[in-house]
């Protein structure tokens, strides 16, 4: 994993919302990694403590009680809690959705609800706390609809087909006028397909650990559609490095987080036979509206302003996911694919 | 007036949400004056039947007690009322907003509950009692933040610098995913910034009308920033040509309705003057950092696909304001202006 060496340079404590989730999960460890105090917001109290030692690949000298990373839990949604995690925090990174593409058009009125005024309360709450910096995982699957054109650039336009995707856009534009009218530092990273350990929604979101998990175990796989959905898939590793560096930029900014290049799910799922050997059992389902066709983005701005890339490509990213699921050992819970 | 002929046809029944605003009550008398039946949602009970004759130019067989107009009332933020409203109704008016620019900053969370909110339980309503077809007005003024070409078309990015604008593109992005997924018919209108009789709101919305009131009164004028600021004005009657030929369509479509000329405000002030003879008393205060700099409309697309031409340019407009204003002799309330 890259850690940039200037990451964060002048961050002292970072509010991770959402830190035991799927992207949390790695993105706290980086952070403790790269020397920053993380405070990470969680919605229930955890059975044991957070095990930020384990498949890491970077030395890191933390035990589970280390002072410098916190657990606090609140709820996102109402706001409750916000106001003292952010205190003494100089960076938030915002990475909490209740709902998933796949169910956010079953009760619009809950996400706006859960996802957009909680987003509001979060940045108000800022305000009154002086807290002036803070990094959006946005959508860059949701947002732009289908696309016009491949590599889809920023400037596209933005046309969802979910909520989750209209709430996502609603959020990006709240902090690009609360950047505009009060000078919040607010960094939009459009997020392609990221898979990784620790995405534990399988079934709904992570085409890539459903179908690891699924042919390990001989289970039947269920794809929407005839699997030519292409998707850009990007490994949790190369999320996180543009996570450390949008936490550290001290300008605002929009920037597609991809691999670049496009799969089909057919394409996927022969990687995954290959890399284990097995055949799958695969049941193609009638296709939904919501579902994007193709998508893949320009990821050629973060390139040049973040000065990021992404390192793992997907026959790559598949094996290094597959290694450090046999190295944690760990059997994750079931479901369908998306 | 430009009544479309075939304006309309197929529509039997409109619901006109805020029917009792300002471009409500316009609206209203021209479909009636169209030949279609009219259910007006309002949000408090009129203390007198609607003078639905008034200063009208178009010939309207219609007396205030006419069964072809009904009055109902309801609260659309909370959908007390909508559901019942839309019974036996085949196109629906959305003109509500609960805020306007200038007021939508200081509490972002109440414009989403009042007016997202509000506008995704409309649109869950209609699905449930099969209305097909709505036309919304959404704001050519704020959706677009400050424009980087003029006029600006549609497809440019959407930049909103103020909570209503926000909440417009959500709106309109919702109303996009219903009619991708539902097979809702959404004619989205981008409107500049109208003007002309029934603009109560004076001083909060509507220059022109504040300019004429205050000018009359000899009361000082107060605008924010030193004048320079542009915009694209459009008198009512091009807006309600517009929106009747919007309601008439029935493919999904979204347009700026502007007069694609763009005016500073001190120059509508030279016009206010020149036509009344009289001298303002301006006072200028410091601009607003929600405030757009400079923004017209591109019009084109709304020339092709809807056939509309806007037809008063703002002297002519200005002209016909200030004689409407004459005829009913009516006084308006005060305010500041914008």
């Amino acid at each position: 994993m890259i850690i940039p060496t200037s990451s964060a340079s002048s961050v002292k404590r970072a509010l991770v919302l959402g830190g035991a989730g799927f992207l949390g999960t790695h993105l706290v460890r980086a952070l403790l990694a790269s020397g920053v105090q993380v405070r990470s917001f969680e919605r229930r109290k955890r059975d044991s403590a957070p095990d930020v030692a384990s498949s890491l690949d970077v030395p890191l000298r933390v035990t589970p009680d280390d002072p410098r990373l916190e657990i606090v839990t609140g709820n996102f949604s109402t706001g409750e809690g916000i106001a003292k995690a952010l205190e003494g925090v100089d960076l938030v990174y915002h990475l909490v959705s209740t709902t998933v593409p796949s169910t956010s058009n079953a009760d619009p009125v809950a996400d706006v609800e859960g996802n957009l005024l909680g987003a509001l309360r979060l940045l108000n709450a800022m305000r009154a706390a002086d807290v002036g910096r803070i990094v959006y995982v946005s959508s860059g699957g949701t947002v732009y609809g289908n696309p016009s054109t491949l590599p889809v650039p920023e400037n596209h336009p933005l046309e969802p087909l979910c909520s989750y995707g209209v709430v996502k856009v609603a959020v990006e534009n709240y902090l690009g006028m609360y950047a505009h009218l009060y000078g919040l530092t607010a960094n939009v990273l459009r997020v392609s397909n990221p898979y990784g350990t620790h995405q534990h929604r399988i079934g709904v979101q992570g085409v890539i650990p459903t179908f690891f998990k699924k042919i390990a175990e001989r289970t039947p796989i269920e794809i929407w559609g005839d699997g030519s959905v292409v998707r850009d898939y990007l490994h949790v590793k190369d999320v996180v490095s543009a996570l450390l560096l949008a936490g550290a930029r001290d300008r605002s900014g929009t920037f597609n987080i991809g691999s670049g290049v496009g799969h089909s799910i057919n394409e996927v799922l022969e990687i995954v036979q290959r890399q284990t050997g097995l055949a799958a059992d695969v049941r193609y389902l009638p296709q939904r509206k919501f579902d994007v066709e193709r998508i893949y983005l320009d990821i050629s701005h973060a390139r040049a302003e973040l000065g990021w890339e992404p390192l793992l490509g997907l026959e790559v990213g598949c094996a290094e996911y597959e290694r450090a699921l046999r190295l944690s050992g760990r059997a994750e819970s079931s479901g369908g694919a998306r």
